[in-house]
């Protein structure tokens, strides 16, 4: 008997769903729209229908297959409620009672769960990735934001609310950048993706970086990847964004590493594909930072869950996870 | 039949030993010098003997009693291991196995462990004060230095190498003042009793500000009372004093938030003994800098542990933390 997961990521335009296997091989995935037009009701329907049609599919290509639950992971997941709070970037308002929902659609699965992208994300590394084994370590996703997993003693740090783990929301410099938050020189405004164009354009206004080959690009057209291309060309630009780029993230990897001792530090994300460009930057700055206890201890890694699949990956570990207590 | 535990702290000149009971009450206490002269064998005998001392005066005044271990708190204390590792300021070098020693001399006892200073206060928290039935909550010290202890799930995070918690040695100021560890910027360098002297003559420096009751005070006489008793009196750096540390300590208290969404966070220590002065600029700043789904959620509370007795209180509580076990 084949025994299989599903996973849900819900994006502020896209969910993606997939049915995962145990190995966190994805073999099935689609998605439908996350709707505009906030009717909860109408979109679990939508939901589950999906979901059905996927697992027919899954069950005409192993007959001998059991579904164990579902995982799903969205922007403020609350993990002990099961609910979605006042996400900023969905059309649903309010508590949305997720689980309960989905539970209502498929009382036969025992393990339903929901957590944000970024725990859901941790819980796949440990599962299936790179931090197998490990039994305190902390992930940091690096993408339009930055999002944090936090594993102590095997266990994902949920916290006293539901909310642990918002490290892309530690502050880095006071009264610095303003943070999509609302609050300023959050880390998010400086290490996620618009976060390295900022400090490009930044840099560009310094040194009045007329030969740059970022100079010809708008505010709305740069990205992260045009910075990387340039920083394989050697533009000087390009370089320095990602040296303070990692300088940043460096300063608050150390105070992770200060409050909880992780074994390592995952991180994972578009701009990590630029790999030395970032890590070595980061690793140094980190190092500088640490208490001598600390230091030459904590690795940094990069992921090893795929950047297409990562979300659903992530999200149907959950279910195995629920299946371990 | 009464049930006690043994609480050692171990500080840099004093070794603090008492006699704790159930419910935190210190029915004995003494303590021995700590050593100058770096003889580890010599120096458990002394304890030892201190101990064994103790043991009996309490045993005279309850004959029907029984000593279930011992509890310590010493700087750099290691749990996982039971020691003490490069600890800058004993004259003890490299590592010590202080709990195994301790067991030769003592192998009545089944409970024997050890963590840091800070990490005793927190669980001395958790069993005897304010933070009984809290599962998720942080404990700051702040006095010469600043020590922390996390609580996640109801249990003392010591993370992979055993020596989690360091939440002091967060950066708050890149490129900032020099801390005692040696990096730049940490929130001990601003929030400590040292940290609060610092800021004093940084500001007289800045105003001219001759006329403040502080002026007359060389840095080496400058201490936390005299900014306190200073700024009951109204004395403009005093009170300025008190609205700095406050947002430097908030801005480290919310990123402690961010790590981990505790129920409350505890604050300890001889500057907390300000009261208003110190906890309403904190909170004003830890609001300030916090995501909107933390704000108005978490509490900022003074320890209940009495100042005098909380170390010894503290490690003695590890004993009773061993028992659940």
């Amino acid at each position: 008997m084949k025994k299989f997961a599903i996973g849900i990521d819900i994006g502020g335009t896209n969910t993606a769903i997939g049915v995962v296997d145990e190995d966190g091989n994805v073999l099935v995935k689609g998605g439908i729209d996350t709707p505009s037009h906030g009717d909860i009701n109408q979109y679990v329907k939508d939901l589950a229908a999906a979901v059905r049609e996927m697992i027919k599919s899954v069950t005409l290509l192993n007959p001998e297959s059991e579904v164990l639950g579902i995982g799903i992971g969205a922007p403020n997941g609350n993990y002990y409620n099961g609910t979605i709070e006042y996400a900023p970037n969905l059309s649903f308002k309010g508590v949305i009672r997720l689980v309960d929902l989905l539970k209502a659609q498929f009382p036969e699965y025992k393990y339903l769960a929901l957590t944000n992208d970024a725990n859901a994300a941790a819980i796949g590394e440990m599962v299936y990735g790179g931090a197998k084994g490990m039994r305190n370590f902390v992930m940091y996703t690096l993408g339009t934001g930055v999002g944090s997993g936090v594993v102590v003693n095997g266990d994902l740090v949920y916290g006293h609310d539901g909310f642990a783990g918002e490290c892309g929301h530690t502050t880095l410099i006071p009264n610095g950048r303003m943070c999509g938050c609302g609050a300023r020189g959050h880390l998010e405004a400086y290490c996620s993706a618009p976060g390295m164009k900022r400090t490009a354009f930044e840099l560009m206004a310094h040194y009045n970086a007329t030969d740059s080959l970022l100079a010809d690009k708008s505010f709305n057209e740069l990205n992260s990847k045009m910075i990387y291309d340039a920083a394989v060309k050697g533009d000087k630009i390009a370089l320095e964004v990602f040296e303070l780029t990692g300088k940043y993230l460096g300063q608050g990897l150390a105070d992770t590493v200060h409050h909880l001792s992780p074994e390592a530090i995952f991180l994972f994300g578009g701009p990590t594909a630029a790999g030395d460009f970032i890590f070595k930057p980061t690793i140094e700055s980190m190092e500088a930072h640490l208490l001598p206890i600390f230091k030459n201890k904590i690795k940094v890694l990069p992921s090893k869950l795929s950047a297409g699949d990562a979300a659903i990956v992530g999200a149907s570990a959950l279910v195995w996870k629920e299946l371990e207590k």
